[in-house]
């Protein structure tokens, strides 16, 4: 029973960071496609910013072999989307409703990564602190990479609403709440769970970093 | 009998892939003079346009020592190649001749790096799909760094004629030829040729990618 | 006392080295204020200046674990550093005395990060050339992602006084006295010690490089 639920979780769990792996490689789309690139272009940034954050996590910590050289399908499937991409207008990537939603699950990605991104750090032996900031890296890395290449100031670094603080107190909730005993599933939902509650908290009332 | 052929193709080969990193470290080359770089930024604008492709395929699948580390020669050449740069005027970088010469040996090298690419990364244990794009991130990631470096949007991800859309094709027509049964060697030459040859005509003939 | 006299002079280098760690940090501080970034920004903006040239170095070689992930105090401290600098004025970064003062740091911590970067190189088994290239790489590289993040053309890479030529002529000192029988302490501080001079000399005279 209790293995059927928590298998019926982390089912769930993949099913929303699928959610969160387009989603980010859906940022990296848009963000091409207003650049003006072609299909490789469009591929290659929506690649970068899906999984440009657990990369970089993993060559840091020597965490080989990356889990999108052994897992190809997810590549394959992003390739179906950077094609479909070609066939929808501006109108699409401009529609308000379209982009709310987008928004929603680069939200439950980013939640989802921090967590992740920590208790694979942990995992490898980092202490809780590397975790953390490896946490937010796997979150946040892949918009870096992204908007580097597509040569603009990473909008991570900007003074906009709450968005890498999001990453990391989610993460910093997933690690505290292991310290506490709770088995890594749970950590991280609450994990992810922080995430999202801030982040929805500072988008509705523009709250930013005070300095 | 056999065995002297290979080994005369294999050395023409690698006569062929030093042109090639010769030709990506002049693009690296004529790229910094433009920024008005000094030398130790052409320099290592240079080291990163021929061997960045390499490295990034190489820290992606923990592919160590990585070449160019322990062959320190053709770093030293580039050295070279560099030191002589600073003594030819602009009007070297600017003749119509010089240019084209190494238009054709950027296109050898485009051929010859995505169709080794593909080959590394298979011998390293990818699957056929991720052994294709390390194929081409081999061959294009150079100068998509090379531009990062330069502060402008690479220029394989515009809508220009094909170029990493050629060595996607070398790459997939040399694992494919792999399948039916062909040696590596006659498949590394297939895939460039068919590398070169839509390169040639996709500048000839103007062809982009419709999306 | 040869053994006292020795860990004193180790102590010094380890001070000076958190010195030079500092100064990359706040180049890196200095740099994500002017561009407005919030402390998320400041704070990975410093941290990949202070260790970004390290960690290139020790990716570039495998030299696993990196040495900021095993010490996570240094990370720690830059965050105290990234957030006490959101309270001082826009006067302090601009302060002349305060720009002096972190300009010496930053030589110092060219001189050292050059020779150490190369020692480290040669001790994973690098040859010559390649320890004297990723000496130069552990000293400026930290800058250059700093500059690129920024979105801007790195600074090493202009015309400036000589900057990059300084860690090489010191990474060069540092291996020759290596060759000629100095243990590496004494080595490593000939070779900081013509960095910094051929530094100091640089800017007092305004020299660069010819090409």
């Amino acid at each position: 029973m209790i293995l059927s639920t928590s298998s019926s979780i982390t089912h769930s769990i993949e099913v929303v960071e699928l959610l969160g792996v387009l989603a980010f490689a859906f940022t990296g789309i848009i963000e091409a496609r207003k650049k003006g690139m072609d299909l490789f272009g469009v591929y290659t940034v929506s690649m970068i910013a899906a999984f440009g954050g657990g990369t970089i996590r993993d060559l840091l910590i020597g965490n080989y072999p990356l889990y999108w050289i052994t897992h190809s399908s997810f590549a394959l499937m992003l390739l179906g989307f950077a094609l479909a991409s070609s066939f929808l207008g501006t109108a699409f990537y401009e529609n308000k409703q379209v982009n709310n939603a987008f928004e929603v699950l680069d939200t439950l990605g980013l939640g989802l990564f921090s967590t992740a991104g920590a208790s694979i750090a942990q995992q490898a032996g980092c202490d809780f602190y590397i975790s953390l900031l490896l946490g937010v890296a796997t979150a946040v890395f892949g918009g870096v990479l992204r908007d580097i290449v597509c040569n603009e100031i990473p909008k991570v670094f900007r003074r906009n609403e709450l968005y890498a603080t999001c990453a990391f107190v989610g993460s910093l909730v997933f690690l505290v709440s292991l310290q506490f005993g709770l088995n890594t599933l749970a950590a991280m939902l609450i994990g992810a769970l922080a995430t999202v509650l801030l982040r929805l908290f500072s988008v509705k009332y523009n709250i930013k970093l005070p300095f």
